[in-house]
């Protein structure tokens, strides 16, 4: 086991602690965020991680007794969590009584937090969101590529060592409709368009007048059914809500045009799954990036790993190496927000 | 047999022999270009189409010794040439004696040019340049963000039923050396540094104001040895020419930091082949996508074919549906020009 970091600043003005895998040096520049700042990390507490930004860690960990029991009383002591321990949230009221802020490591949690409780807790949450949009919008770029020129008749052919010659489609001059204007919405909008993607922006509230120039055409939920016709790509980055959940059905799929390309990187909850499925079976839909699904880890018997015409990514498009160097980046701004009072980034709204 | 179509307007000023497969629409934008356009086109006189913009046609064509008849009859008569018939092209001198100028498809042609001796011929030849730059440059896209995305592994883990979370490299931060800054490496220089990248140009000839500031750097092949070490990308794109012939050896390979990715949308001949496939083998490459190479159609017992870092695109990268309707464009503009006496755009210099 590792020996474990605490380290205590001048005055004990804030203790934060550090519920999942993070590197020495990020942990330092924490510790190091100003005076009175305590921070309660020991990386032998928290499940290892299997790759660079990885707060989940290996499904197998389980602490000792003795690791319980101080991970417990340092739960006790802490005023602020990086990241949030879903397993103990239910009981934060009676484990965490100091607990006022939690700095999430992931951007979609409305469900999670709703499950767990903390909604209705008063501790504050602040989420990822932003964390993300640069991988997440490259992930919907590659996408639209990688169907737009065909990749999967391109890896059959290379199997088959067959010099086919071919023409594709182009990306430029395509419509994408994205569905979701938060900021990687917007940064999904602002990649596609960088490279002649004519976008089409979906969200429930109105765009700010700095945002409408970031998209070609905005209109909301209510309004998608008359955009689907002429979007050859369809992205989802829209939060799960209660509205949003399935709106994505067999009509919304029937309504995009033949060869449409459907990029989910928002929740599997989004779309009527097996309505999907139909689709691409059919060969209605051109192609199907999916980095999320119904149920997660997709089940070894689903259809969608077969599908040639679909790219699964496990829920890690919007993974990269430098994530934790970005997260540290976020909380250590909003911990000089929350020490001096001011609004936090990234507030959920509960 | 598809009848023929002759046309002619008032004043037979020009006649317009039309060498490859042409969609009716353009062949009758080219007959209604001007008064005193004649279009000499038979569908039934050239190799069919194997995909949209195919300008080779099925290696199985033949004409019968009346349809070679007739087609000398029109090479007799023709002025200018829509596409270059590289197999007659040696015996022009004799076979088209009115010929003024040839309105190539492609854009590397100083090669075939050079091999059928056209460059000696007097004849006035005008090259694709520029037509395939945005699809080009797409590729270029897309072949970057499916090595740094690392879709190998990703289809690997899909074929296994594999939900495994991963972290990946991001795009945005990387540099991309683009060696050719021409129509076509300017536009791969502008999409690149669209979506964040740090691009190097690589140029034998000085920019011209306009174009320093379509990159964020410039040098020269005398010094491209200098920019590899720092190179997450290579992307070549330049003539093959003698001086770019093997310009890229084992010692340029080795200079390239580990994982760099190679994209060749030039000619196979800039690279060593050999020295390519033991820096992929070896993995010192992350990646190679390769739309040429040294002989074509690769060699079926190439290991190009079956190594897992590399992406084969048959020479089609350039090649999209809308290329007729681009050759149309720029052929159209070109003959308003040739007539006025004006300076031909893409004028290939011999």
């Amino acid at each position: 086991m590792l020996a474990s970091l605490v380290m205590t600043s001048l005055r004990d003005d804030v203790t934060v602690l550090i519920t999942s895998f993070l590197e020495p040096e990020h942990v330092r520049r924490i510790a190091e965020a100003g005076t009175g700042v305590r921070v309660l990390y020991d990386p032998g507490l928290v499940a290892p991680p299997r790759f660079a930004g990885d707060h989940s860690g290996r499904p197998d960990f389980r602490r000792s007794p003795d690791q319980e029991a101080r991970y417990r009383g340092w739960l006790v002591e802490a005023d602020v969590h990086f990241d949030l321990d879903a397993e103990l949230a239910p009981a934060f009221p009676t484990l965490a009584p100091r607990l006022r802020w939690i700095q999430a490591t992931s951007s979609g949690i409305g469900p999670v937090v709703r499950r767990t409780g903390l909604d209705r807790s008063g501790v504050t949450i602040t989420n990822a969101a932003g964390i993300h949009a640069v991988p997440l919008a490259e992930h919907a770029l590659l996408a639209l590529l990688y169907f737009v020129k065909d990749v999967p008749a391109r890896l059959r052919e290379q199997r088959a060592h067959a010099w086919e010659r071919h023409s594709t489609r182009e990306l430029r001059g395509l419509t994408a409709t994205v569905v979701g204007l938060g900021a990687v919405g917007l940064e999904v909008a602002r990649t596609l368009r960088s490279v002649g993607v004519h976008v089409i922006g979906v969200r429930r509230s109105p765009l700010a007048a700095d945002e409408t120039t970031r998209v070609d055409e905005a209109t909301t939920p209510a309004h998608l059914r008359e955009v689907l016709p002429r979007s050859d790509a369809l992205v989802l980055i829209a939060p799960h809500t209660r509205e949003t959940e399935g709106m994505i059905g067999a009509t919304e799929l029937a309504l995009l045009p033949a060869g449409a390309i459907v990029v989910n990187i928002a929740r599997g909850a989004l779309i009527d799954e097996v309505a999907l499925i139909d689709a691409l079976r059919r060969g209605h839909l051109g192609g199907a990036a999916l980095d999320v699904a119904a149920v997660e880890p997709l089940p070894a018997d689903s259809p969608l790993w077969d599908l040639p015409n679909v790219l699964i990514t496990p829920h890690s498009a919007a993974t990269v190496a430098r994530e934790n160097e970005r997260l540290t980046d976020l909380f250590v701004e909003n911990l000089r927000r929350y020490r001096e009072g001011a609004p936090l980034l990234n507030l959920l709204r509960l």
